[in-house]
């Protein structure tokens, strides 16, 4: 099933479910009023919203409305935990290598991950307010996971029965804050602003044989100013599985339900597949030329992610934001 | 007024009023279910909230109840947003001075601050669940404060008049798995598990004198295993006072209603007063000796953190914590 959530009805927005092709969806009050709700509760609320998912996929009931992308808030419109792994290695191996410093051998074994800002998640269509272009505005397009409640010190192998929801990330950077921030140490705090999840979020029944030993196996699109950016495969070169990242995260804690993993910008050793962020493009030129040509990103300037089933239709439906000033 | 929450009420537990001699409470049910709730909607819930603690502090009404600490979750059992600052520049000198290494010229100026856990908090008399000893087993007491909806970008000035609740937290870290962590560069992620909050959040009028210019100006004491530990002032050697802190978590996103921004570990210059964490003992005996003869804590061990006003009562409750082994 697909799930998301509308921007009426408060600071959790009104969960609804939303038909395969994206184009139909229900609220459910009588199920769960908000997605926390119905994580919060999942073995009691998924079954019931599956049996309104089966009906929408049917062409039913008469009084299903139409959906309005510009009308949907985040799915989690705020959320507890929000821990983002960099489990793409190229992408770590490129940023490494444009500065001359080896990737350490722990790196291929020992998930990288940071505790990331929950407190809110931009709709999947809104813009992106950024104060100044001089903090080196970037995209980052991952895949996350949603979890119900996984108990601390899980195993990898049990963890991957506590994904229930997966989805994709805009996972705004602010490139030019960040080298003084992890040079105090400390990790990411002013250079990784709110972020965007996807317009719906879908079970793993959903992906059928394209989720599998919690990966996903598709490529993942990105649009920039309506070109096409990158597609790198999410299937390759992941080098720790969602399983491996939710039992990092948790190794010392439990999640709460709605704790929501992501896979860090997705990247291939193969670079004719493009990239997910405009900091990998701007290391390959550093590696090539010496130095960077591409900009990042101006205000006005917009970024389309999406991915797309074997079919060709839209799983997640897509991420289409605008950098703006703030204030402006 | 004084305000906490009750465990029994489902994952965010059930808001409470309490008196200023902590002994008797009020559900609230009509004004707000959670702590959070009331938060979300602070300008109408605050003066509804102040008229029940007016007339618990007068002694009514006749069906108030009597408090009992280990009833309470932690005030917030879960948030949307926890910011941790390291405020109080002794703390971070002597830590730097064990090892030798120089306190930048930058952090008298700029707070170092992490992206903290959030998802939830132990309560003020539950246990620490630790793996194992060998984490390197420690509690941190430090001064919190709670915001209102904070924009984006806001000056200090203005960031002072967002600060709605003030508290104590334990902030558990394990120090051993913390110098791993720091130099992957992404900041603490499993070094810094579930911290405690204290029993009750109060309104910094509460504070009278006490709370001035965004510093609260009271010692902060802790017990290890019942032993007086150490009672720095709050008031003396904070670098940056909470509007500061608060105005650099929001510098590139709004802080959300519920946001928890803590000073970091209270540490004066004077070490006569001793310390609020087991890791600073350490850093003075390496210094003058070279190496370190407190240990961290065992299982069985307990922490108590309390702060007394003038007059000798206690503000906030204390919170009062053994370290049990996890799943032992």
């Amino acid at each position: 099933m697909k799930l998301a959530s509308l921007k009426s009805g408060g600071r959790d927005g009104t969960l609804i479910v939303v038909d395969r092709s994206l184009t139909r969806y229900l609220p459910v009050p009588d199920i769960a009023p908000t997605l926390q709700h119905a994580i919060d509760d999942w073995a009691s609320a998924a079954p019931l919203l599956n049996a309104v998912s089966a009906e929408l996929n049917d062409g039913g009931p008469d009084d299903a409305l139409r959906l309005d992308f510009t009308a949907l808030a985040s799915p989690f419109p705020r959320a507890f935990e929000f821990v983002d792994g960099s489990a793409y290695l190229p992408h770590v191996e490129r940023v490494r290598r444009a500065r001359g410093a080896e990737v350490p051998e722990s790196f291929y074994s020992d998930p990288l991950m940071y505790q990331a800002t929950s407190a809110g998640f931009l709709g999947p269509r809104d813009p992106v307010h950024v104060v100044s272009e001089d903090y080196g505005i970037d995209f980052e397009a991952e895949v996350v996971v949603v979890t119900d409640d996984v108990p601390m010190a899980v195993t990898a192998e049990w963890a991957a029965e506590h994904i229930q929801l997966i989805g994709l990330v805009n996972d705004v950077s602010l490139r030019n804050l960040i080298p003084a921030e992890l040079a105090k140490g400390f990790g990411f705090l002013q250079s990784k602003p709110r972020s965007a999840l996807s317009p719906v979020l879908v079970t793993p029944d959903e992906l059928g044989d394209a989720w599998r030993d919690s990966v996903l196996h598709l490529p993942l699109r990105s649009w920039l100013n309506g070109e096409r950016f990158g597609e790198p495969e999410a299937g390759v070169d992941m080098q720790f599985n969602f399983a491996e990242l939710v039992a990092h995260a948790a190794k010392t804690r439990p999640l709460a339900a709605g704790s929501i993993v992501g896979s860090g910008t997705v990247a291939n050793q193969d670079t004719g597949v493009g990239a997910s962020c405009l900091a990998e493009i701007r290391m390959l030129e550093i590696i090539a030329d010496g130095k960077p040509s591409t900009p990042f990103m101006s205000f006005g300037d917009t970024i389309r992610i999406e991915m797309l089933d074997a079919a060709g239709a839209s799983i997640f439906g897509a991420i289409e934001q605008e950098i703006r000033r703030y204030g402006g």
